[in-house]
């Protein structure tokens, strides 16, 4: 099984307290579309500009991730984030955005792709996202990724979208403006009224919570710290990894009850706490699926009581 | 087995966003006795003055807690302390503080005290909790509090005392303040060289975060998430009713293992998620032990992948 992933594709610059790296593969597509590969054949929707070296393209490529749908724009230029990490590593201040190409991207998903079973909209425009789904017409399970910026100036299209979803992954900031809740527990649950039968709340460096209803209707959560670790390099992508290990392992079970949604939240936790270990994706390129279940496992050992 | 707890004793009014209320039984070491009486018999040390009410003597006795220890001081008033929750129940401000009796605590152990083998110094002068320990000869096991004031300005007493500790119980900026790490895994490795054999590490409505060593000398790690609760009426004493959950199951357990470490902290978890759910110690009082054992059953649920 698949799993079709439309979003942003970037060129990132990343200011730590110890060092700055310009020019690094980046973006939420991007990021997402690395961790998943370690589950599932994944299939990229996103645009980039002229200026976006073909190694960044290949990179992706080498874990089997199909870049058929990565539009490549003549004479323009791809997605710019520049942004600064606080010494605490978790709060950033983002000092440049340059949208580009990303600031007009019309998705084309492409003919293969269209029979795409598992669908994950990053990050974007809620209009966007909805014209995505218009192109998946097989599509079993979609989930979505959202921000303040959506909610408070598209909230129309983005009620709209919520409709349509069976899983909304978001920080922990997002859920309580979109629901106007301030405990987080309390917001999840309005999460599930506003029509996804299941909410992720992303906490960084705090972990993630799930909240979704069992087949008898039944509240049903889940909460997971992230696991700990002291190399801290690069926190950017942290969340877009989460998602691609949490949806990467769905689309390779094929199902999404409460105990396969539980140990995906695992696996993008212990993804993500890879991700974080190098700028933009370099720590990635050397971890292996054995790597992977390796860390679940001491993972697991350190929420044992 | 019984535990001894040395710490503050104190009259809290408490205003949240909801509501205000005033002369509610509060302290350090009064939140931790109540918690640590659902595992075992609990020995309090503490001071309070001549408005100390009689009925708050008996709460405390009503859980089996022996007071024996709690001077009460002539002309003197109780420890007093006014605080505001912000709107995301989290950050506090503090509006008042009169220490009153508790500004010369002199700790005094009963006789009848002496033979404590588990001993817990909450909250205070690192010399005064230094004193306690004089006084408790048969003591196999010793876990402190501290706090950034004592960090700052009692240096030298602080790293004394903490050669003399089993475990460290502090919060998550506390840690990173007493090590000079602003990385959490890094900053719990330092205080393990600073003289403790095992550290827990406090992250508020995040949960917490255990670091030990085993045997062999091998870097051990836990790490668990508060309990998600809607119901955060007062977050007061969140910290010490973890301590009290923790150090109670400890005690009735009589070794410091790490597997009995890691259940102590859920249930150190599951006692502060009901703590929070009331004023002061309000709900604390319709808890039972099976109650607490249910919501831990709750808990290993929701943590399950």
């Amino acid at each position: 099984m698949s799993l079709l992933v439309v979003g942003s594709v970037a060129i990132d610059n990343v200011e730590t307290p110890q060092e700055r790296r310009d020019d690094l593969l980046g973006g939420s597509a991007t990021h997402f579309s690395y961790a998943a590969s370690f589950f599932t054949p994944v299939r990229l929707v996103g645009v980039v500009g002229e200026d976006w070296p073909a190694q960044h393209t290949e990179l992706l490529q080498s874990r089997g991730v199909d870049t058929a749908g990565l539009q490549q724009r003549a004479g323009g230029k791809t997605f710019r984030w520049t942004g600064r990490y606080l010494p605490n590593m978790n709060d950033r201040e983002t000092l440049d955005v340059q949208l580009n190409v990303f600031g007009d991207f019309d998705p084309i998903v492409p003919a293969a792709f269209q029979d795409a079973r598992f669908v994950f909209l990053a990050n974007g425009v809620p209009a966007v996202q909805a014209k995505v789904l218009a192109q998946a017409p097989h599509r079993d399970i979609v989930v979505a990724d959202t921000m303040d910026l959506w909610i408070n100036e598209h909230r129309p299209d983005l009620d709209a979208l919520l409709q349509q979803l069976d899983g909304l992954v978001l920080n922990d900031g997002e859920a309580k403006l979109l629901t106007g809740q301030q405990n987080l527990v309390a917001a999840a649950e309005a999460v599930l009224d506003l029509g996804p039968r299941f909410v992720i709340v992303k906490k960084g460096e705090h972990g993630s919570m799930y909240f979704g209803r069992d087949e008898a209707g039944r509240l049903d959560s889940s909460v997971l710290p992230a696991f700990p670790t002291r190399d801290v390099v690069d926190p950017t992508g942290a969340g877009d990894s989460f998602a691609g290990g949490f949806m990467g392992y769905l689309t390779e079970q094929g199902k999404i009850d409460g105990a396969t949604l539980r140990t995906a939240m695992a696996y993008g936790t212990v993804v993500a706490s890879y991700n974080v270990e190098g700028f933009g994706l370099e720590r990635m390129t050397s971890v292996t699926r054995a790597a992977i279940d390796e860390r679940l496992a001491q993972y697991r050992k350190m929420l044992a009581f």
